[in-house]
């Protein structure tokens, strides 16, 4: 009926039935062969997707795919990209790896495509090489200073830091011929480099390893901002395109870079500069002449990479909706892969599968239907530049603006590692108890899909958009299993850095507002125990309601509870609710960037992750490498894959109390707490700078009192109803205040050089704190122009933006019949 | 409840309680004293306004009001502009009139503002006159090609053809130094030009007359552009805003500019260009040698105007609906006026009042509450560029959109005129039977009151957009009156082209569909039978829902009904309905603009205008001057005040049934037959050029296509629904599907250089034929460009924004869990 909540035993039901084991065998076929988009494997896995959601048992209401035209990126098959080391008479002395090693079989596979940076430019540029660190302006600033030739060279950067096409930018303008991209040891495998401490034999990136990426600036199909990628729409000509890389740019493993590295001449290079490589890095240029090669032999970078038109598929599948169907709450995951991607992004699609399936299960079987539809996503070509996901919205602006309530994605599931570096082969035992559980990481926000390390311009800062939080959103699990022996100095060298008990860990992120929304959907408790398969514990208590918690099951003694978990290592204190998760921002790193920053939809990453206290690895060892295959997820990721159906249960919950709910869980006094911590952050950084220029922050500190006060009032109003019996239009129209308050954030002529980024409070930002971005670089922009100055100018057009913006937001939030 | 449809009887108790007197007092209250923008007199008005919404007896729930700080223009007190001839010797020979005449007593009040383009800079430039017709760039073109030297030049140009500020802009190009602009009687009363023809002896514009008006080019506050213009609003310098005329211009009357005007030498202007005053135009430079001025005299004009923040209020006065709080139906006119402004906008605001009063009157006593709530505004500051209305627009972007369901707009209420040229202060007897009734008149469209004739950048040809419907929008009323002896060959000359039983005309406009939409708000014969007094006749029949018509009076012999009237003398062939009333486009003249254009609500302007098949005027004759009083309307627009009545009912059943109906009156299918019209036009007259540049209209063929399909399948579902019981969330939903399909068509990146035009169907369009702007102005421009230039990809992106439009509006029609 109009009036139904949530049935927990329904939601019971679903927790019970999500199953670990089928999670395992979707990722195995998932996983069997490499999927790159548009690839004919990539075509089967639509296949299969759409004989999924159409199964007259499992199924959902109907499913389809829909197909955009979109520019991808590819190496030739015919000319190898190749890195050479060239002596001066022009004799190859060196040729870096064209694939990588084939250590277990996969790697061998003819559709592994060899490494390459997607979108780099062809070129065969020659030069000595010098080593620019991370290759960031202020990497590219020391070299300068120090007085080494930069013009017509190659540089060999590493990867991190700054966004993957950034360093070609960088480069560029100091003349550099050619880059290239490879991964310290130090920033990946904790130091490890040897064959024997690498995968197959531990959760390490071998030797031969190589990132792919895409290196395209923006996200989205390059040739049609804006525009939904169809076959009649209007492209841009490749060459008036923005966004590419300047010069050529090739990735390579670091067994290769090591003998760049090793052999370079020149004075050492800074501490901070140095890695985990054997050897003192030099900055050269050229390479040394006692090394290997002869004074004066250069580096040759061969890039053929060719720019394609294909078709690539997006999948929908549907469940409609019994009473408000035109409430769409979205679920997504890309399909496509670099090679096999068996956790990037099949460990998601696994999840979504089996929760599809679930569901799917209920509804055909006549159990169940959602009070909101829910659409189910699969979506193509992610890994140029969330390039599905961003067709998708550009297709259905109006629609999704309307009627989207909110938008999940689960792209890489589990990020984290069983048992430790030392892992011999031998499965973690099922009863030995709890791991850690770790909460967040900055994965999608340093380390995006679609746009290398940083997402869009400038966007090398974003990582610290979590600095303010005290760990930010790491989360260590209890430490119960800490320095077993078994997980202690077994193989390889130095174990003081193993990592101990690394485990599962859930990564869970919107914008604090989002956040602390979303987090209202998780306020159930998804508890889990390891050591009681099958024994589930949830619930439907939320603390600001008071309402029962008599369904919830108390967790084991040996198993918090996940968000009593989180809760436990990453929280931070809110004035209405005590202690709360504490979670990131939405930067552009898979799928939902489209939603949150382009539409203005409330959306959500959720995903299982490591304990970034305990390595310092940038991401998964294997991220976009062809090591990244199902045995790597089956003996080191989640063995017996309970933290993939950790996920599962959390997006699960989380997916039913959007769809289910009578009253959105939506919580609106988050964005209240995050408006006034944003508002501290300006007082505190740009407070001086703006008053030394005569820019009062009064209208803004009068805007965010005049949020609070409006979401205090309708908060109250919730609960006036909740007790009641409320008719249906008076739900809805609650709903609809809640649904639509994201959008009253957006603001799509605020940032006009930011290709879809509208969004007020979750557009980039480059200054360190965590506040508004608009506000934010402006005052970056001005801080070193006169008074008077346009830059000046900006920063008060961006503070009226954002006064509007929160006005704006605080009248959609009152009651209804006031203007 | 909320199944509640609209209560007929409470419709026909409003339609019986509108009082024709009491408007004419609301009428003589408004206009008694000039109040003009910020004036005190504005502002007593605020609380006239105020006062009236607060009335415990006949007033709305709640009534305030919003102040924004504006930049307006006046002309200074100290130094009165003035235009001068000075004789080579520098003695001034001749001066214009600083102020109209006092005929009536009113011109003579302290409180009228001297005549004076608003907007136009300061400055005393002084050359040799030169006669420019209506100063388009045709006209300087002509005289460029005539070797008229314009190089610091004065030109004399003419009111009509282009709008203001366009006539100093494209003199400006010229080198022209000033601009003088004076209304022919040619254009505006048929001819006559001696003080016995005009006012006060007829409608007719007297010698002294001069229309004042903004020479903005754009709408809403200047320094403020997408911004509210609160105190605290970052405001562009005065100097970089932009929108103002180039260079100091000045308004005359047809008196002064027949002294300058037939004194000139030089050739004969063309043909086309002389107009009414008597003698032959010649088009100088400078005054002929056996004229009043000696050789080489020159006209100097002086313009002191002054740019001031002013504050500018806003009255809104809100009926909470009853069911459906949240959706809000809005109706609103400018308070503001240059002088006295009986007619324009007071007429207008008389009517307003007397609605507010009736419906309050109902609240007050418990008899009625509308379904959904109803906003009553009272604009100000429209006179300078519709700045109240489009800064309410920029404060409350979200909630408007996301929750208004139209915006109704009734400003001039009655442009027409009663008897005809020769009225001789008797007054018309009510019992002679109906005038005609004439509909539409694109005064807004050429004559907006913000921007000058033609709204916004390249406007001079939207007159035209309703030029492919034959009549356009006029309309004639049963001729019944005609030839009648007294209304013939009485007083003035040329008895010839005396107007006939120029009598009350319905104004009623929308975009074709918002048309189409809104007349399905007008089914409702609101009939007026002027022989018999308070027999008014309406209905809820619809034609293609075929309920009943029971209910329905028929009009007696000797009156139709407005609609039927409408029907009769403007109509078009709809594939749907058979024969519809016809309508125009709505263009930038009045405060509807930033409804339609900036957040895509549907909108519409209502009036009683003229046949302009019986006068050329191309507007009321005493439009923005001195001569726009209380008298003026009582004794020559509208004695009896019957039309006004008329126009109140009008506005009223519309405002009810957008309020009251269970579904929305907003017809979809009436889209489509927009799309289709605009389609074959743009095949018609883009095709050729387009097929030679291999860009294929397919693409939109298909989208049309589909939004017909999608509509009419949306048309049979409303049926079946009508049919049924539906439930109030069934209602709901398939209401919002009709009240968001406006917003579909909105892309606010589609025209980045157009302020605030957003709407990819009634964008400007500069091309003659009627149909998509966005395509049509970009072929004009890339007609004369080779392929592959810029003009053709704008060309094609044209394209795809409005593909993409039209299949994402279709796709908000669709079932709504479809995707
Ligand atoms: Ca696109
Ligand atoms: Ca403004
Ligand atoms: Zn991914
Ligand atoms: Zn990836
Ligand atoms: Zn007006
Ligand atoms: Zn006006």
């Amino acid at each position: 009926s109009a009036s139904q909540d949530l049935d927990l035993e329904i939601l019971e039901a679903v927790m019970g039935q999500l199953d670990a084991s089928r999670i395992r065998e979707n990722l195995r076929e998932l996983s069997k062969e490499p999927h790159l988009a548009t690839s004919p494997r990539d075509e089967a896995l639509v296949q299969l997707l759409l004989r999924r959601w159409q199964d007259p048992e499992s199924g959902l209401d109907s499913a389809g795919t829909s197909e955009y035209e979109v520019l991808l990126s590819f190496p030739s098959q015919e000319q190898p990209n190749r890195v050479d080391v060239v002596g001066p008479a022009g004799d190859i002395l060196f040729s870096s790896q064209r694939s990588e090693e084939n250590l277990t079989g996969e790697q061998g596979d003819p559709n592994v495509v060899p490494p390459y940076a997607a979108y780099a430019p062809p070129g065969t540029p020659q030069g000595l090489l010098v080593y620019a660190n991370r290759g960031s302006e202020e990497d590219f600033m020391e070299l300068y200073h120090q007085g080494i030739k930069l013009q017509d060279s190659i540089v060999l950067t590493r990867y991190g830091g700054v966004g993957r096409r950034a360093k070609a930018v960088n480069a560029a303008k100091y003349g550099v011929a050619g880059v290239l991209v490879y991964t310290d040891p130090a920033d990946i495998n904790d130091g490890k480099s040897l064959p024997n401490e690498t995968f197959p034999h531990s959760w390490g990136l071998p030797p031969s390893g190589v990132e792919r990426g895409s290196y395209f600036e923006y996200f989205g199909d390059p040739l049609t901002p804006y525009l939904p990628a169809n076959p009649s729409s209007f492209r841009l000509d490749s060459d008036s395109a923005s966004g590419f890389p300047p010069i050529p740019t090739q990735p390579i493993g670091f067994k290769d870079a090591e003998v760049l590295l090793c052999n370079l001449q020149g004075t050492s290079a800074p501490a901070a500069w140095q890695g985990a490589l054997s050897c003192d890095y030099k900055l050269g240029p050229g390479f040394r002449s006692d090394g290997i090669f002869p004074a004066g032999s250069q580096v040759n970078v061969s890039v053929y990479n060719r720019l394609e038109l294909r078709n690539s598929s997006n999948v929908l599948g549907i469940i409609r909706g019994a009473v408000e169907p035109d409430r769409y709450v979205l679920y997504g995951n890309h399909r496509d892969s670099w090679v096999h991607g068996a956790v990037d992004p099949s460990s998601g699609t696994a999840v979504l599968l089996e929760l599809s399936r679930v569901l799917g299960t209920l509804l055909k079987k006549g159990t169940w239907r959602p009070r909101r539809s829910i659409v189910f996503a699969s979506w193509g070509a992610e890994e140029f530049g969330l390039i599905g996901s961003t067709e998708f919205t550009e297709e259905l602006f109006s629609k999704l603006q309307e009627r989207a309530v909110a938008y999940i994605n689960v792209d890489i599931s589990v990020f984290g590692m069983r048992g430790g570096w030392a892992y011999s082969g031998r499965r973690e035992t099922k009863g030995r108890g709890p791991n850690r559980v770790f909460l967040g990481s900055p994965h999608s926000q340093c380390h995006p899909e679609g746009a290398g390390d940083a997402p869009g311009p400038k966007r090398h800062l974003l990582c610290n958009q979590t600095g303010g939080n005290g760990r930010g959103w790491e989360l260590g699990r209890e430490e119960d299993g800490r320095g077993g022996a078994g997980l202690h100095g077994v193989g390889g060298a130095g174990a003081g850095n193993l990592l101990e008990g690394l485990g599962v860990g859930l990564r869970l992120r919107g914008g604090p507002c989002r956040t602390r929304r979303t987090v209202r959907g998780l306020e159930t408790r998804v508890g889990r125990a390891e050591d009681q398969p099958g024994r589930w514990a949830w619930g439907g208590a939320s603390p600001e309601t008071g309402s029962s918690s008599a369904q919830i099951r108390a967790p084991g003694p040996s198993s918090l509870s996940i968000y009593d978990n989180w809760i436990r290592y990453s929280n931070r204190s809110s004035p209405v609710y005590g202690l709360v998760p504490s979670l990131g921002t939405l930067g552009a790193g898979s799928d939902y960037a489209p939603f949150i920053h382009f539409l203005g939809i409330s959306s959500m990453d959720i995903a299982y992750t490591y304990d970034r206290s305990k390595t310092s690895a940038r991401i998964y060892p294997t991220y976009h490498t062809a090591f990244d295959t199902f045995d790597y997820v089956d003996k080191f990721v989640d063995p017996g894959f309970s933290s993939h159906q950790a996920v599962a249960q959390t997006a699960g919950s989380v997916l039913l109390r959007l769809s289910d709910s009578l009253f959105l869980p939506l919580n609106v006094s988050d964005y209240s707490e995050t408006l006034r911590s944003f508002l501290q952050a300006a007082q505190q950084d740009l407070g001086g700078l703006l008053e030394q220029h005569n820019i009062s922050l009064g209208p803004l500190v009068t805007a965010v009192e005049k949020f609070e006060e409006a979401a205090t009032v309708l908060g109250q109003h919730i609960s006036a109803l909740q007790k009641g019996t409320p008719d249906p239009l008076q739900v809805r129209m609650l709903n609809d205040q809640l649904m639509l308050l994201e959008r009253a954030f957006l603001n799509s002529r605020a940032f006009p050089e930011e290709r879809y980024y509208s969004h007020v409070l979750w557009a980039p930002r480059t200054g360190s704190a965590a506040t508004f971005p608009g506000l934010s670089n402006a005052c970056s922009k001005a801080m070193n122009t006169g008074p008077g100055s346009a830059a000046w100018a900006e920063v008060k057009r961006q503070l009226s933006i954002l006064v509007v913006a929160l006005e704006g937001a605080a009248a959609t939030l009152r009651p209804v019949a006031d203007l």
